[in-house]
C-alpha cells in the first residue's frame, strides 16, 4: 500500500490496521466532463497552468445555523486509490484520444491540498477544501471530492444537531436500512464524528473502529410462540444486560414479561412505536413499580432532532435514530461546489446571474471574543491577508496533502470528534438552537471582483 | 465467480462481461442485531423454523402517486457476495459465541426469493420482495435488501416523474457530485431505468453499460484567457458537435462567441444558471438569428420535475438534472421495511400502535380494465388466493432465487426500462400528474388478523 494510503487509513482510528481490502481504483467515480476538459486542455497546452480549486457551500440548508466538516479522511483515502490501471483506461478509450489515455496512464495527483479539519464548523462561503496543482492534476478530482464531502458533511451536520438535542443521553445510529449500502457505512462514521455513541452498522465498526451495538428486532419475538419464549432465548444468549424490545404486542404486558423473565437486573427495554413521550413515562413507572429502577429505556422510531428535543423532560436513557440521520434530516446533500478560483496566480470567477463566485485563492480564520465565543468567519484572499489579525484569531485550514502525498499525523476520528465538541461550545448560544435562522456567525467575504 | 454472481451480473446489460473486480464480502453491510438474533435463535432451535419475510412500503412519500421498483438486480448481485470469509468472521467474534461464528463459516443463503420485477410500479402495501427460508437464512439479509431497495426505489421513483415531465426530451443524469460516491453509481442506474437518457457518471457506464456524456464545466472557460480561446480548444478536441457552456460571463455574448468559433453546425449550447425559461427563449432567438437553427439548447441548474414541467412550452432540447435526482426530489428513501410475516406456515404480525402489519405470506396482482388501464393492486394471502381472478389480472411477483441460486434469464436493464415505460402508460391519467394526491390506484389488502 502506498505511503498516501497508509497515512489516510491511519486517520480513521489510532492503532487500527489499514483496511484489509485493497480497494479498486476510484478514478471512474468521476463525471465524464472532467476528462473531456482535460483532453481539450492537453491539446492547447493549458493543462499545465497552475490552478487553485476551492470547495465551499453557498448557503446552509433550511435556515441551519452551522455545518460540520466530515469526509476529509475518506477523501484522502480515496485519493490514494485514484489511479488509472488498464481496466480504468479501457473505459476511457471510447471517448478520449489515444494521447489523452496515454497521458492518464502515468497520471498521479502531485499537487497540494489544504482544508478545514474534520469536525470543524463551516459557514456559507467557508473554503472547506483547497486543491492546488496543474489544471490536469486538479480538475479530475471534482466529483470524488464533492461526492464525499457533500454526503458526509450533510450527515454530520444533521447528526450534530441531534447530539445537541440529546444532551448527555447516548445516541445509537441505526439508519443503514434506509440508505444506499455504502452510504450507510459513511453515514455511521459521520454520525459518530458528530457525537453519536455507537452504530448498528458492522462494516462501519470494521472499517473505522466505531463501537457497534444491536440486540433484536420484532422478527425475533414473532419467530417464537410467545413473547416470553423470545425474551428467554435472548436473555440466554445475550445475558440480562441486553435490551428487550417490548412493543411487539402490548407494551405494558411486554414490560411485565420482560422483568419476569430477566429479573430486575435487565439492562434495558426498547420502545419503537407509538407516542414515545407518554409511553416512556408509563414504562418508567411500570419498571420502577416492578423494582427494575436501573433498567434503562431506549426509544426509537422516526426520531429526528425535534422529536429528541421534545423528549428532553421524559425519562429516556438512550435514543436510536435511523431514517432522519441518514437522510440528513431534510438536507441529504450539503450543496458544496468545486470552483476554479485562480489560474497562473490570477483570480478567476464566473459572473453568472445567480451563481457568481469570489475569485482568488482564499484562506479563512475564525474570530473570537476573549471569552472564547466565536464572532465571525473571516474569509480572505491569500494574496492580501485578512483586514487585521487579532490575538484570538484562529486559522482554519490545515495542510493535508503535499506533492500528492497525504501528510502524516493528521487528526484521527476520535480527535475530530473531540474537536467538534469543543467547536460547538464556542458558538453563540442561539447558534445551537434548532429553530431556523441565520448562520450562528456571519461570514465576512472578500469583495467580488 | 459463482453461478449466482454471473447470473446477476447478466442482469445489468446484455452482452456485458461480469464486473471486472471481485467485490469483497457484503456480509458486514448488516445491522448487528441480525447476528445477535441469529445467535439466540440457534441456541433455542428456532433458527431452523421456516419463515417468510416481506419487503413493502407502508405509504408513498409526499402524496406521490406511484413508486418504481429498482435495485433488485443489484441486490441479487450483492447476495452472491454475501459470505463469511475469515476477515468477516474475525469482525463478528467480539460479540458472537464461538459456535455462532462456526455456524456462519458455512452459512450460505439457500432459500427462495420472489419479487416485483425491476421497472414495475408499486403502491402502499405491495409485497415488493419476498424471502422464504429458515430464520437463519433469511434474517441476516434485512439490511442489505432494504439498503439497496430503499435507495434505488427512491431515486427511480423521482426519476420517473422527471421523465414524465420531460416527455420526449432527453434527460441527462448529472448528480454524482451531490451524493455519496457509490450511491451516485446506483443513482445513475436507477435514473436510466426510469427513463433518463444518459449519465455523467463513468463508473455507471462501466458497471452497467449506461450511455455516458459530458463536455465542459465553467472551470474550462475560466482556465483560458478568453471565452473564445476556451471554445476553440473544446471544438478542436471534441468537434463542432459538442456542447458549449455559454453562461460563464454574459450569455448573449457567449452564444455569439460560440457560433463565431464553431460555426452554425455547433451541436448544442448549455445554460446552467439564471431564469431558465426566458433565457432559453432568448437563446433560441439568438441562435436562429445567427443561422444556427439546428444548434440545440441544453438546460441545467437546480432542475426538478416541477421546473422541467414548467419549461414544457420553452424551446429546450435537453435537460441536465443533478441534485434533485440523487436526493429523490424530497424523498431520499423509499421507506420500505422487511417484516417477518410467516413462521412454520402460520401468519405472524406485530400489533404495535402505529406500525401494525399484515401477517401471512402474500402475493399481488394488478387488475386492469379491458382498455388496459390499471384499476387496483390486489394483495392477497398465498394461502387463500385473491377474491376472484379476472382475465385481465396480472400476477406481479416473479421468481428470482431458488435454493440460493439466482435464476437465469431475468430481465436486463434495458428490458426493465421498457417495462416501466409500458407500466406508466397503464396508469389512470391523473396518476401521472405531479400534484400531490392519493396513489394512482388503490391497494386492496387482505384483512389484518
Amino acid at each position: 500500500m502506498s505511503h498516501g494510503a497508509s497515512a489516510a487509513a491511519g486517520l480513521y482510528a489510532p492503532g487500527m490496521p489499514a483496511a484489509a481490502t485493497s480497494r479498486v481504483s476510484t478514478a471512474l467515480l468521476t463525471d465524464q466532463y472532467e476528462f473531456t476538459m482535460l483532453e481539450a486542455a492537453l491539446a492547447d497546452g493549458s493543462a499545465d497552468r497552475p490552478c487553485v480549486f476551492e470547495v465551499f457551500a453557498r448557503r446552509l440548508p433550511h435556515g441551519r445555523r452551522y455545518g460540520v466538516v466530515a469526509g476529509t479522511a475518506r477523501l484522502l483515502d480515496a485519493l490514494a486509490d485514484f489511479r488509472f490501471d488498464d481496466g480504468t483506461l479501457a473505459r476511457l478509450e471510447p471517448f478520449l484520444a489515444r494521447r489523452t489515455v496515454e497521458y492518464l496512464a502515468s497520471w498521479r495527483f502531485d499537487g497540494h491540498i489544504d482544508g478545514y479539519r474534520e469536525g470543524e464548523l463551516y459557514f456559507p462561503g467557508s473554503p472547506v477544501l483547497s486543491v492546488r496543482g496543474s489544471f490536469a492534476s486538479a480538475v479530475v478530482l471534482e466529483t470524488l471530492a464533492l461526492s464525499i464531502l457533500n454526503h458526509d458533511c450533510a450527515i454530520a451536520s444533521a447528526a450534530a444537531r441531534m447530539a445537541s438535542a440529546a444532551g448527555d443521553r447516548p445516541l445509537i445510529e441505526m439508519g443503514s436500512r434506509r440508505t444506499h449500502e455504502e452510504a450507510a457505512v459513511a453515514a455511521a462514521r459521520a454520525a459518530y464524528l458528530a457525537g453519536f455513541t455507537s452504530t448498528s452498522n458492522l462494516e462501519a465498526g470494521r472499517r473505522y473502529g466505531i463501537p457497534t451495538g444491536g440486540t433484536a428486532a420484532h422478527a425475533f419475538t414473532l419467530l417464537h410462540d410467545t413473547e416470553a419464549d423470545a425474551f428467554r432465548a435472548q436473555i440466554a444468549a445475550l445475558g440480562t444486560g441486553t435490551t428487550l424490545l417490548v412493543d411487539t404486542y402490548d407494551i405494558t404486558q411486554g414490560i411485565r414479561t420482560a422483568i419476569e423473565v430477566a429479573g430486575t437486573a435487565l439492562g434495558a427495554i426498547r420502545i419503537d412505536s407509538g407516542d414515545l413521550g407518554p409511553l416512556a413515562r408509563a414504562a418508567r413507572e411500570e419498571l420502577d413499580g416492578l423494582g427494575a429502577s436501573a433498567t434503562r429505556i431506549v426509544l426509537s422510531g422516526d426520531l429526528d432532532e425535534y422529536a429528541i428535543a421534545a423528549l428532553r423532560a421524559e425519562p429516556v436513557d438512550m435514543y436510536g435514530v435511523g431514517t432522519s440521520l441518514v437522510t440528513g434530516s431534510g438536507a441529504p446533500t450539503a450543496g458544496m461546489v468545486y470552483k476554479l478560483v485562480e489560474v497562473d496566480g490570477r483570480p478567476v470567477a464566473k459572473r453568472s446571474e445567480n451563481k457568481a463566485s469570489h475569485g482568488g485563492a482564499k484562506s479563512a480564520l475564525r474570530r473570537y471574543r476573549a471569552s472564547g465565543t466565536a464572532t465571525e468567519e473571516v474569509v480572505y484572499l491569500q494574496a492580501q491577508g485578512p483586514d487585521r489579525r487579532e490575538e484570538t484569531d484562529v486559522e482554519l485550514a490545515v495542510p493535508l496533502v503535499r506533492d500528492g502525498a497525504v501528510l502524516p499525523g493528521l487528526p484521527n476520528l476520535e480527535q475530530s470528534r473531540q474537536h467538534l465538541r469543543r467547536a460547538l461550545v464556542s458558538l453563540p448560544w442561539e447558534g445551537l438552537g434548532l429553530s431556523q435562522g441565520d448562520p450562528a456567525i456571519p461570514t465576512v467575504m472578500p469583495p467580488v471582483r
